[in-house]
Parts: C-alpha cells; structure tokens; sequence
C-alpha cells in the first residue's frame, strides 16, 4: 500500500460507518418531525371551550406528520435494501449519501410547511419537490453502485438491478407527476402523494408467509 | 435464491436493525420531551420576586415530564423484552414497528399538551389515548410475533406466552377504562395513569437477587 | 429455565443495550444544549450597530453553555468508568440508570434557566441541584454494583472501589455545599461549579504517558 | 495491572466508544441544522401572494444550511480519516475530542446567525470562527496523535503524516485569512469559506476508480 492511497480520505470508511450515520440521521428526522406540531396557548378561562377546536385544526399537520413518516419509513426500507448488496464504497457513492441525508434532514421542514399551508400550490409543490429528489437520489444511487462502479455483489441478478431500477423510476415519474398536477389542482396533488406512499407501504404486509433470517 | 426472493424489500433486515432504530428514536424522544418545558421569561428587575413562583407554575409540566419519561422507559424494557424472543422478521412485523415509533415519536406532542392544560379532558384523554394505543400495539405486535407467523423461538413456553398477553392486556384495560373515567373526573383518570406507570415500574425492583448475564 | 424466570422483563437486557441507550442520552442532551443559544432578532437597519452588543449579552449562556458540555463530558466518562467493570445487570441497577438519564435530559433545561438568570439564586440552585443530584446518583450505582448486588467483577479490588466512592463522595459534598453557600453569594457558588468541574476535567490530561488498548 | 491504574478514568475507553459519540453528535448536529429554518407565519387569507416570496427570503438561511451541512460531512470525513489510524487512546486526545464536539455542536447557532444576517461582518467572523477553530483543532488532534504521544499505528508512514498535516494547515490559513478578510468584504468572505468547503468535497468524487474494501 502506497502513501497515496493510505491517505485516501475514504480509507477504512466502511458501508457499516456510512450506514449508521445515516440510520442515524433517519431517526432523528423521524423523531424531529414532531417538533412542528406545537401545543396551542389558549388562556385558562376558556380552555374548555377551545382546547378541542383548535387541536382539530390541526388536523392538517397530524396528516403531514404520518405522511411523512411513512415516507421516511419508505426510503428507510429502501436505503437498507441498497446497502444489503452493498460491497465496496467510494467517493461518489459518499456524496450520494450526503446528498441524500441533506434532503432527508430537510423534510422536518418541507413537512411543516404542507401542514401549514396544505392548499397553497407554493406549499406543495415544495414538499413534492422534496420527495422527487430523494426518489431521484435512491435511484442514482442504486444505478451508480450497481453500474460500472460496481461496488455491489458481481454475482448480483441482472433482473434484479433492473426490476428495482424500473420500480424507483415509476415512483419518482408519479412523484414528479403529481408536482405538475398540483398547477392544476393542489388538492389532487397531494392525494397523489399519500396514495403513493400508502401504496408503496402496505403491499409490504403481502409478503407476510416468508421469513427473513 | 430466486431473483424475486432477493428483490423483497425486507432482504437481509434483521432483527438488529429495526431494534437499532427504535432504540434511537426512544432515546431521542426521551431527551426531546425537555424541550417542552420553557424557561419563563421574565423582565430582570423582577427576577427575584418572581423566578420562583413562575418555576412553581411549571409543576404540572413537570409532572407529565417525568410520566412520560417513566412511561418511554416502561415501552423501552417491553420492547426489549418481545425482542429477545424474536428469530426471524417479517414486513407485517415491520409495520407494527413503525407504527409503534409513530407514537413514540408523537409523546411528546402529548406530554407537553398534558403539561399545558392538566385540568382539562382533552388533555387527558389525548395523553391516555397516546398510551393506550401504544399498549395496544405492543400487545399486537406479542401476539403477531408469537402467533401463527411464528417469528419467535419455536421452544418458548406456551405459559409465558399467555402470561405476558395476559398482563399487557391488563395494562391495555387500565389504561383505556382512565380514558372513560375522566368524563366523570379528569383528576382521577390523571391518577390512574400515574399509579399505574409506577405500580409497572417499581415491581421491576422486586427481582433484585437475580443476576442477568 | 422456568417460564418465571424468562418471563421476567429484564431477560436478555445485557449491559450493552444499557450503555448505548445512556450513550444516545448523553449525545443529544450534548447536542440539544446549543437550542437554548437563541439568535438575537434585530432589525435589517441596526444589524450593524446592534448585533455585537446583544451578541456579547449572551456571555452567561455561553458560559452556562460550556460549564453544562464540561460536566455532561465528565458524567459520561464517570459513566463509562463504572460500565467497564459491570459484569451482571438486574432491575435496579436499570432503575438507577433511568433515574441518571431523567436528570441528564434534565440539565438543557436547567442550563437554560442559569444561562437567563445567572445572578438569581433560584436559576444557581436549580441547576446545582440537578448537578449535585447527578453526582448523587452517580455514586449510588457505583455503591450498587460494587455492593452486595456484586455486579461486577469479583476480583475487583477493595481500594479501587473505595477510593472511587470516598472521591465521588467528596465531588457530591463540593456540589452540594455549593446550593447552600448561594444563600450567601450566588457568585461565589457558581464559581465553585466551574472550578470543580475544571479541576476534574483537567487533570485527566495528567496521565498522558499512559497508553489505553 | 495496579489498583492505581485501574482506577485511571479512561480505563476500557476504547477508540470506537468515543467515535460512536463523535458519530452521535455529528449525526444529530446535521439534523438540528434545519430546526433554524422558520415556516413564515402567514395571515390565511394572503397565503397565495406571500407565501413565495417568504420562502425566497429564505435563501441566505438554506444557504448557511447547505454549507454547514458540507463542512460537517467534511470534518466527518476527516475525523474518521483519523481515527481510522488510532490504536490507543488517551486522556489528552479525549479532551481534544471533547472540544472537537464542543465546536461541532455549536455550529447550529453559527449557521442561524449567518442564516439571519449574511451582511453583517459579526455573522461572518463568528460563523468563520467556528470553522477555523474546528479546523485548527482536527489538525492539533492530528499532530497529537501522531506526534510523542504514539496513538496511531508505529509503522505508519512519515510522508503521509505531513502531507495530511500540511494539507490541514492550509486549509486553516485559508479560514482563518477569510476571517481577516471580512473586514475588507464579508461577501468576498463568504465566497471563500462556500468555495474552499466545496474544492474540499467535490475533488473526493476524483477517485472514483478505486474500491475500498
């Protein structure tokens, strides 16, 4: 081993590192979101009377809150289910990553304002614009280590990289079609998103006979 | 192994992940529930009149602090507890976890609205609901796990089975019939909660003479 | 193995799972401290002339800030000092360790209360306070686990037990005369805070010959 | 082994305890980075007017957010790059460690108060700071480690231990140099600490070719 090579700044970094800083990241985002939905002051006098209506007008920020943790719980599954193949890292495969966990980290945010503002276009579009980037990140990332990079298994199936590559893309042309939608409806848009996600996350139940060692 | 088999989401989870990620998001949402509690603000010419009675209001968010705290602890040793057991995963398995982190996540939220209004039922019951469909859940997810997927170690004892669905069920009881009796006394229903809580916790002490390797 | 005895909610619960729940604890009390730091809001116009003098303002949060880091670094190598000689784990041992997570996710909030109110007694004793119930706490586990519950090591030496406990005896007497001398000068207390956790911290550079595997 | 030296405080405080609470504050610091991005509070009724050009206000915070996100992946890199050479610890290096995390934690603050006023040479010096001080202490902790206190592998190689200091060295002059220019131009200032963090990042992508195991 040369001198140059040991001072890679990559050398030692294994996927386990790169994959607890993310596992990390993911459930403090997870856990963050929360931190939006803010208890509201009312005076004492007329707690009784109001305490009820205004916790139900929250109602819009709950929806945006358990959207977004099953999207989290999405790209969670789906970040794990990468790095199962995973072999080898290197430098671009690290930026992906940091990418990723910089729009992971920003949804606590793109999730506030949703529930904020659920029928505001701006709103949206911003939140949609989150989850297609992050769709787009999983699927670079997905062909870059299963591309020449070749950092996956080489005894990887061809029709498994391939299936998985078609799937993310159907998700992020949704993702990125419910975006448009939303200039002409922002209610249909987001319809389009939870539906998305709830679609992505329960047929995960279908396969309930299989164990996984 | 056929492609399709490797191409299932859950590929190569095991049990230790999604147990690394609820124990970050129960650590994480122990030390969040602090941030509810408000250092008050008070103009410096009169900090020494009224810091102290000012701190004094803060009891009852102090109160539900350290209930939820307790609580988060009680749900951390259960969790721990169901996952010895467990040998193999499976998605349905998976979504009773992120559903259970769903509202891990959300005590807080609870918390400081049990902190803010202590005397009114829609706090109670908001907080009692939190709990009780936790409870719920960790039950499911007992039952789920030793039931016909069969995700735990074949030998475990029937009678042990039985007896921990048993006592959550208990616990589950309790907890929802608080959430009744507060339309008769939110004061009785807050009480409920307490003596239950510690009355699960303080037993815990009871087995000192045992060791755990 | 009885039902009973694997029935029993600590099974399985190894020191491991303890120290890394305590861990994640500790690192985001660490981390949470700094949300107290509030940027100051000022005009667009007197940015110039207004930002440094409210930033110099926060002088006593900062310090507050570093006095909480220090400290909260000495309990985690206090921590992880005891947990090297652990040997068993039983359910009070457990509680103990809740009871020292309760007051390290705890100190953001009392850290904040001493950073707004520096010169007030209140804001000296609350946070001497959850300092000297730390250290309390501290040497009840070690008196725990080195004691009739003989949870660690069973060769461990008789001086070094007890001249650990006669040192975290004399930190809690330091700490603890410091909330009664605030009734005379709450400077004089704080400072008596600094200076312990500064010539505790320090030292440890003493050693430096010594290597660690 | 003496009594003596077994009571010393780091004793069984091995390099991956403290890299996995290095890991812990980094990950977490990384996602508080978006607590200091406000949703604008906006009356209902001029949502669609205001809403838009609220978020683009944002801009120089989501600015602030990305840099600091890039610096923290940076010094991540780099504090794994070092560890990844560690074969012993000691108490000095732990100290070094504990103000790496105290600097490492207080980005979040410096990064809202660049956020908040971009044009303003406090802002930029005190944001400035914050890296150069990080900077100077990865490359103390460098020389530590590799210097008389022989914490790293005795056979490593004496070019690489300069280059990597030489290579630290510089980038601290240029931080620093940013620092002093501020008082001549905070954008000119700015610009350099964007360009030197992104020239340090984007160059890690130049090794694409070689796997690491």
């Amino acid at each position: 081993m040369t001198p140059s090579s040991r001072a890679h700044p990559l050398y030692g970094l294994t996927k386990n590192r790169i994959e607890a800083l993310c596992d990390n990241v993911f459930s403090i985002a997870l856990t963050l979101l929360v931190l939006e939905l803010k208890v509201p002051e009312i005076p004492q006098s007329s707690v009784d009377a109001e305490l009820l209506p205004r916790l139900l007008e929250l109602a819009p920020k709950l929806q945006s809150y358990a959207l977004s943790f099953a999207s989290l719980g999405l790209y969670w599954l789906s970040h794990h289910f990468q790095f199962h193949f995973v072999r080898h890292t290197d430098p671009i495969m690290l930026l992906i990553n940091f990418l990723i966990l910089l729009h992971i980290a920003f949804l606590p945010f793109s999730t506030a304002l949703l529930g904020d503002y659920p029928h505001s276009r701006v709103g949206v579009v911003t939140y949609g614009g989150n989850l297609t980037v992050l769709s787009l990140l999983m699927l670079v990332h997905w062909r870059y280590i299963t591309g020449r990079a070749g950092l996956v298994d080489s005894g990887l199936d061809g029709d498994l990289i391939r299936s998985v590559s078609r799937r993310s893309f159907v998700v992020l042309s949704i993702f990125a079609l419910a975006m448009v939608i939303s200039f002409v409806s922002v209610e249909a848009s987001t319809l389009i998103y939870v539906i998305s996600v709830l679609s992505l996350l329960l047929p995960v139940g279908l396969h309930r006979r299989r164990r996984h060692p």
